[in-house]
């Protein structure tokens, strides 16, 4: 039911402590310091987006931050266990990967996603979704050599034999984003260089509050 | 990429909080002072199960919690907005809604659950997902008469007058949960009663520090 609360619903009990109104957004992220957003990784297989989002992960958990990353791990068996990986289904994934990363923004949460999304079409859909300024567009820009020298499960190998189809980067395109928020030089730069040009993005931008960290708890 | 991180990736910033490994949910856990978990309100149209969700949150909210409500009004237009009221849908719908709640309970969240969910085997489903203890049921056990006496949104007239077909608890069943961990009887207590029970579920089972609630912020 959505009826509204009258005056005379408000608890009155001592215990209970009566916020006048339902929680919106804007509480969440007076309370915590810093803003919801979705830093959406995109890039090759082997580039470091997961590498690169738990990292950030990290350091933003160090700071107190309400933090959560979004990846195949706790996706593809869970949620999206349900679609294979027909354009259809390759679509329909990154579009409830979007929604969902979306509930975490306006839960207040920094949502770290990392998935190869290769489609412009589906990144742009997925910023559409949002309120402008909430989707942040990481491209994790790594040569496909790198990647493939690099390839931590293998999959470039048998995407070469041919017994992957239409494996991103050797047989399916990979469309690089036309104006990422943030390009991440990750064949380049070390990943600690990588996490310090996403937190001064995120504080330049005021998403976070420039500074030192705070202390994460017992 | 999943590679794990050497030594020598590790940030050597002193900008840089570095975390030894990744982000776990007990980290989280230690550090808001409050376990993750999803209380999943069942309830017929009517029986409050938004109010008392919204009402739990804020305050839940006003202790420092990270909290938040999945409900129709930012579920049903987003991640399952391409599904429908067929059978196959509705325990599609709460399938996700499940998946959903499991990565907010991950994060460590207090996740707030509001949709009649009528089917014993759906919410079943749910809690299946779950690590044990994860999952607490919440019945708002409320009298169909008393629910369509209030009828917030004019839903049982329609469904009275045949204009929507299987309106549940109308030409619908609902299954009432068999032992549900908590029973709100909210036709005959008052919201701010329901909050207090559910709140000492919470700090009596251990999901919530008991005392005095935590300054939220700014």
């Amino acid at each position: 039911m959505t009826s509204s609360r009258s005056e005379d619903m408000k608890p009155k009990s001592r215990n209970i402590f009566w916020h006048d109104g339902d929680i919106t957004r804007n509480d969440r992220e007076r309370a915590r310091g810093h803003r919801g957003a979705t830093l959406w990784f995109t890039g090759l297989s082997g580039s470091g987006k997961s590498t690169l989002a738990r990292a950030l992960e990290a350091a933003l958990y160090e700071r107190g931050c309400v933090v959560y990353v979004l990846d195949g791990d706790n996706v593809r068996h869970g949620l999206n266990r349900d679609l294979g990986f027909s354009p259809a289904d390759r679509t329909e994934n990154i579009r409830r990967i979007g929604e969902v990363a979306k509930l975490f923004t306006d839960a207040g949460a920094l949502t770290l996603t990392a998935f190869i999304s290769p489609y412009r079409e589906d990144r742009e859909s997925v910023r559409a979704l949002m309120p402008e300024g909430d989707f942040i567009e990481v491209y994790v820009d790594c040569s496909l050599d790198v990647c493939e020298q690099r390839d931590p499960k293998g999959l470039y190998k048998k995407a070469r034999r041919g017994e992957i189809p239409e494996f991103t980067g050797i047989s399916a395109p990979y469309e690089a984003p036309a104006s990422p928020e943030i390009v991440l030089r990750s064949d380049a730069l070390a990943p600690d260089a990588c996490v310090e040009q996403l937190i001064q993005y995120l504080e330049t931008n005021g998403y976070l509050s420039a500074g030192a960290a705070v202390e994460a708890g017992a």
